[in-house]
Order: C-alpha cells, then structure tokens, then sequence
C-alpha cells in the first residue's frame, strides 16, 4: 500500500526514537494510554511509521515552550515519518490534520517544523493541478523569454475605480504584463469590487483590441465562498483572466473549490505567511507548503524577493523560487510571484542565483514611485531584466538605460 | 464611521512609535516608498491608525528572527490598531488579510502576537453566529445542570464501522451524551464515511426510540466543500445532530458555508492551532481566535483541557474556557470543548477554576481505557463531576464511587 511521508525538523529533550514515536503515536492509533481495540493487525495497517531520525545538532536552550531537559541538552534532527494512504484516501484537510494537526501541541517537542512532503504517484489521478501554469499564463499575457513583469495597485486601498482604470491604461500604453489588486483591497466603501471590475476591464478590453495584448489582473476574490464564485464569474463574463484569493484566510477547502473551476488563472497570495514559517523551529517550510497549494491547482504563488522589505533572508527566497522549479507529478509548473520592495535592481541577483526567467516579477511602489511616472517604471524594470540576461551589471545597465537609472537613484542603495 | 480594533502584543528594537506606524501603513494605504495618489484625504478614511502603545518590558535578546538591536535591547509593547470598516466591510479573509496578513513578516518587529480583536456593533447585523451554542446543544442531548460528557472514538483510526457501533451502543446505554471521530479519521479504507454513519446512526436511532435521549455523534466531514456538503446532508437525512470539522484545515471560508446550512451544530477542531500559538510573541492568542469562529457560526469549540497531555499550562486552558463565557453581541454562547487526557479527575479543578457546568467534558482514552470498561469509563465522569458540585474533594469522591476509583487508580498521577 502507497504511504506517505513527511519530513520535520524537531526539537527534543528526550531520546529521539522515543519523542519520534510519540508524534507517530499521537497522530494515527494511539492516545496517551493504551485502549482495547487498538490489535497488532489494526497498527500494522494504520500505524504511522517513523522512517528515519538524523540528529543535527544538541543546544543548551529550548526554541519554543515544552518539556525542559535537567541537562540543559535539547537535540534537535530531521525523522521521517509515514502513513498508509488507506488512513485518509485523497482528502486535503485530513491528511494536513494528520500530517499538521495535534502534533505542534506535543509536550516532548520544544520545536517542530514540517519540511516536506512526499506524496506517492497515485495523486496525480486525484489531483490535476495548475489549469495554467508558467506556460499558460505565458499564452494568457503573451510574454516569452522574459519574466511576466507585473504591478500591485498602490495605495493597497482608497483609490476610486475610476482612478484605478487611468492607471491601468498607462501601464497597459507603458507595456506592463500584470497587474493585482493589493490584498488589502477586495471590495472597499469607495472601490466596490464589481465597479472597479467594470472600470478596470473596459480599458483592458480596449486596450487588447487596440494592441492584441491582454493584461493580466489579478482581482482579488477572496471572501465568503458563494460571493467568491460569483465574482469569479463576473471576472470571467468581463473577459477577465485571473483571480487572486488569499489562500490562507480564505482556507483550503474553498481555495480548491475556486481553483476546480479551470477556467480563470489563480493568484496565490500567502499573507498570514510569517505566522507559520518565521520561527526556524515552528510551523511548515515553504517546501512542504508549496506541494499542498501545487495540489490545489493554483497557477501563480508568492515567494518574496531578494532584498526584500521584509525579514526573510535572500537564501529562504532562493530556495522557495528553486522548489518551485521542481516538477510534482506531470503537473504544469507553476510561476513564483516575486515581490516586497523590488524595483528592477533586484534583477540581477534573482537572476544569478536562480537562472530561471520564469517568474512573474511584481513591483508596487517600484513602479508607482518612480520618478518619471508608472510607464517608466515599467520600463525600467523591463530594462533591467534585459541587462542582466545580456551578462550586464547593474552599474553597467545604469550606463545605459535612462529609466532604470533613475529608479536605482531613487530606491537602490 | 465605525472600526475595528486589533490588539498586538508585538516586541522590537526600534522605537514603539516609529514601529507601529510601520505596521499601520504595512497593513492599510501604505508600501515601502510614498506614491502617487496617497492623498492626505485618502490616508484619512482608510490609513490604520495606532490607537494606543503600552510598554510592557524590555529584554535583551529577540523572541523571532528580525532586526537586531545594537545595544542589546528588544521593547515588548500592547499595541491597538484600528482600521475603519469602510477598508474591508464584512469580509472576513479579508479583514484576518489585514489583520494577520504581511504583518507577521515586518523585520522590524521580533515578536507579533494578534492578542484581541473589538469588532463594531454593525457585526452583528451580518453574522448570526452559533445555530445552537450552549443552550441548543443541551436541547439537542437534553442534559441539563451538567457538563455535556463526550467521548472521542479510540483508537483514532483503525475500527471498522461495526466496531465503531457497537462500542457507540454501549457508551449510549452507558448513558453518554456525545460521541466524535477522532480528527485523523473521516474515509479511511476500513472504515468509509458513508458506512459508518449508516452503522452508528443505526444504534443512536435506535436507542433514541428506547429511550427518548439521542446521543450526538459529530461525524468528521472535513474534506473538499461538495463532499462535505454531501456528507453533511447524509447526516441531517440519517437523523444525526452534529457534523465536525477541522477548522484550521478545512479553512474559514469552506468552514462559513457549512456553517450557514443551520441545521446540525458544527462541532470546530483547531487541530494544527499549535502552530499559530505555542510561541508566546509569534501568532494569535485564543481570545482574539475564538472571536473569529464565533462570527463564522461553530457550536462547540475545542479548548485543551487542565492538566492535559499537551505543552499548554493550566492558566491558558482557563483564560480559554473564560474568553468562551464572555458575551459576544447578541449571539448564543458557544461550548468549550474540553478534552486532552481527560479521565474525570480533572473535573475538580476544571470547576474549581471556571466556576462553569456549560463545558463539552470529553475523555477517549479515559472512558475507552478504563479498567471496567467504556460504560464504567463514562459513569466514571458523570461521577467525577457530580462529586465536584457536591463540594467533594477528589479522595472524598473515590471513597464515594466505584468506577471513579478505578479510574484515578488509572489514569491518576
């Protein structure tokens, strides 16, 4: 029988094999005392199974509140344990309650973290995955060998629709690929959702029929299932291509059910983030994070950026992107949304570490501030991408295009 | 115009000040550079605003990675921000956006815990809350001047639905009042859905019609939003009361659209809840949390218990059942679901610290396991409890009662 398995960091006093049983224990047959019923042949089948343990490293203090060591001796180390797919079949929510649930509250565990996830071949007959994908929404904006180059409407909030469409025509005349509602912004006193729908389409439409190219803009839906679908569909009736939802506000269940639709692209925005991954020690990294939201069938997921506003290191992001580019299963890859704080400079180390272009570069204030006005931001983020695939340095790409220089006056530091 | 309220127990190296407004502009008009079009006008109607800064201490080394302190010094401050409601309306993924969105990802905070949520009085014009709370749940398993006692089907996973059934039989003449699936258990390969509730549903129905009292069993629908909205209505069909979901899995959204369906109570597991609180600076407390699905509309909601198998002290389990007895507009309280290596000698300080008899008191493994049996197991608690109110100390109530004996001779420390 196919068996799934996980991969935590963990921290503990105790003895590792012991600690490591327990979290077995606990998240499959057993409770904190033996109970009748609970045979050899029922464990056998259902049982989690711990797979392996590889210690990393003891310290003297523990990452978060627990069971406390006399010793002062807290080991920390990677186990792998697995479960028979008999236990949950191919639901979502049970296998991240298995795999997620009770397990974080163990007292022997003073840090828990879940890395990965493998999951066995028989998914990909229960799950398809992107509708999209990096090629997709390629075909969706027309944007090949280079990164979709998107913007997020700033101010997040308190721009009128009217306001908003002026700025989406310029950017649209400046060539810009994309464009989201920032998620802050869903349907505001000043800013309904289906005004700014209206407003926004019309010069997309126009602008489309005028160029044959169609911006990409990521409304973003989220909110309470029935008025999600409905402003799905009206996104899709306007000729809209893409939804955003913030999928972990919004919850699993019903993120699938808007991503089952299969018809519009979906943009993942994973705010709430930080309260499930800032912690080495506590939560799920962005590995194992990535393959549930991949299952899913979102198109287009947040990594950050290099050099971002926030705290994350530019190593977390590099590797983020990189999972990203592995395939899971024959499904359709799917586009890291780079963003926090980019403005085109960021270009040439996002380029050096993960050599890909596949990604949909998002600037905010990058493009919104820029000196000479949002088309030049466009254009200089634009630039800049061509002067680092050109083997240019960024004092080099300065030299030679005029709106990039002017955002690294402004923003670079 | 009305707002919302958000209370931050936040710790950074900057100045308190200059770090709130940091967040208030992250999570409103705000991005990392002025832009265009962020009128004063515009950030007077949809800016956050700091409302208050309470010191609380400072310390020397930082609770989360983030910016570093030169001088060693990491202030932790009650912070209040206030949003108004014209940013999101009645939205709530998008106020939880706003509220536990990129905020937990600013560098400059080392510590972000949502403490506390006040929400407007127009709230209650568009959620209804609980169907059921304390008062309907009592209706539906009429017991009255006691806690609700349940019990949790152990082992978790692994019973066939005839085993499942036949020990649900002899918890009902035993005299349960409510029955759950552990949340490891929905379909498993054994044990389908479908044939389980026919199976338990077929002894509850039947001792109802004995007897005139129908047990609650909260059957585990947790999964994709169709099948649990299917299942959910096999269980209204096959005449069940209840339906239980993994909130924190299934998501709010999916969650909310069971909930409206207002005929079973919604029993709430916060499996995975560990994540998002075990560290004390990083997360959402449970006061801030139970206000959220109190808006949503669960019946019962999951709150550890004293001296549980877990991490979680005393203290927070009772500041947990306590935020639960608070009112919250006009909407039926909801029942704290006491649970976590309960055997009923935890009744005493239970009642003794909360002074409250409308509790869900569930034990698994202490009814399952109990020396004279699952019926003994139950009797065991009603005994406990009974004791409890009497005035009795736990020795006085092993003096008094049989199977409370051989429990403590169990499970007692």
């Amino acid at each position: 029988m196919e068996r799934i398995t996980a991969t935590y960091l963990v921290e503990t006093c105790h003895d590792l094999e012991v600690a490591a049983n327990v979290l077995a224990g606990e998240q499959s047959s057993g409770t904190f005392v033996d109970v009748p019923n609970e045979t050899e042949e029922l464990k056998k089948r259902f049982s989690a199974r711990v797979e392996s343990i590889e210690h990393v490293e003891t310290v003297s203090e523990p990452a978060i509140p627990g069971a406390l060591s006399k010793e002062g001796k807290y080991h920390r180390a990677r186990i792998r344990v697995s479960w028979s797919i008999e236990n949950f079949g191919y639901n979502l929510p049970v296998l991240i309650s298995t795999l997620q649930g009770n397990l974080y509250e163990i007292a022997q565990f003073t840090g828990l973290k879940l890395m990965d996830i493998d999951f066995p071949s028989s998914f990909v007959e229960h799950y398809q995955g992107a509708r999209y994908g990096v090629d997709g929404c390629r075909a969706l904006t027309q944007v090949y060998e280079r990164p979709i180059i998107g913007t997020i409407m700033k101010p997040s909030i308190g721009m009128s629709p009217e306001q908003t469409a002026e700025i989406v025509a310029t950017l649209a005349e400046a060539g810009i690929d994309f464009v989201k509602d920032d998620e802050l912004m869903s349907s505001a006193a000043n800013s309904k959702f289906e005004d700014r729908l209206a407003a926004v389409m019309k010069v997309i439409n126009a602008y489309a029929d005028k160029s044959g190219k169609k911006v990409m803009y990521a409304f973003n839906i989220s909110g309470e299932l029935d008025e999600m679908q409905r402003r799905y569909e009206k996104i899709v009736e306007a000729g809209g291509t893409c939804a955003m939802l913030s999928i972990n506000t919004v919850g699993l269940s019903a993120t699938k059910k808007i991503c089952d639709n299969r018809v519009l692209a979906i943009h993942a925005h994973r705010n709430g983030w930080g309260m499930m991954n800032r912690h080495p020690l506590l939560g799920i990294d962005f590995r194992a994070y990535q393959k549930i939201w991949r299952l899913v069938g979102v198109d287009q997921l947040h990594v950050n950026g290099i050099q971002n506003k926030f705290w994350e290191s530019d190593d977390s992001v590099v590797n983020s992107i990189n999972s990203l580019k592995e395939p899971l299963f024959n499904h359709k890859n799917i586009i890291p949304v780079i963003s926090s704080g980019q403005w085109g400079g960021q270009a040439f180390e996002t380029y050096r570490r993960t050599k890909t272009l596949d990604v949909l570069y998002m600037a905010g204030g990058g493009i919104m501030a820029h000196p000479m006005g949002p088309a030049a931001g466009v254009r200089g983020i634009q630039q800049a991408w061509k002067a680092t695939v050109d083997g240019l340095t960024l004092e080099e790409a300065r030299k030679e295009y005029p709106e990039f220089d002017k955002a690294a006056g402004k923003f670079g530091k």
